[in-house]
């Protein structure tokens, strides 16, 4: 097991079509988690949508402590983790270009306008993962 | 977007070598994220070994609610979530038989006793996730 370096970080985070796991507190404390799309943004924080109504939504909006983690899923594993605070942009005149950008990231180009605007909903969020702590381990199982 | 069977649910749960990642609650009710391996026991439970000191050990002791989302992060996604209680057993006389089944699930059968040994430490817990809720979703972006 070794540390990635903030260079292997970034890559790491933008590897193919990796999804991002998030995790919330529901109101009554416990914790949630769900898959996201997500891209890195000009100052690479971990940039995604969601919809205002949504249980990640909902529990962002109340407590914006939010615990982020992508991994490899094959030998010899690597992560990474990052624990931060959301910053919550509602109706933001941007959310069309950050669900175009990153629907292109999962999709390809070529239906990255058609998912785009799928995903671009009235009451769609944007939320930056402001990070706190970020954790890169590489090669787990060596 | 479509529902899984339980079948499928089961069957996602089990392929190559998907990672689960959990969320746990920190001491201080923020939210805690990390990847595990797992194994499904004879009850179809997700089933992990982790360290008594390690921070989802400490959270699970003191908090036993859990989040496990395991993903295939390529298209057209899919997801399964399992919302639930943490079952746990310290001392297990059987713990190095979970680690070493584990072990061969993520390193293969020939690196199996290896890596479960590597894995039986003293203080490990063994954990059962009691499911309240499951969702398995397919074919996401479809």
């Amino acid at each position: 097991m070794e540390k990635m370096s903030q260079e292997e970080i970034i890559e790491f985070l933008v590897e193919g079509t990796f999804t991002g796991k998030v995790s919330t507190i529901n109101k009554d404390g416990s914790p949630h988690i769900t898959p996201i799309w997500y891209i890195l943004d000009e100052d690479n924080y971990v940039t995604f949508t969601t919809y205002s109504k949504s249980v990640k939504g909902k529990n962002l909006l109340r407590d914006s402590r939010i615990s982020f983690c992508v991994d490899d899923q094959v030998p010899p594993f690597s992560f990474v983790i990052i624990d931060g605070i959301a910053e919550i942009i509602s109706e933001s005149d941007n959310l069309l270009v950050w669900t175009t950008k990153i629907a292109e990231r999962y999709m390809g180009k070529e239906l990255s306008n058609e998912y785009g605007k799928r995903n671009a909903f009235d009451g769609e969020l944007l939320i930056k993962v402001i990070p706190k702590k970020v954790i890169g381990q590489k090669d787990i199982s060596v």
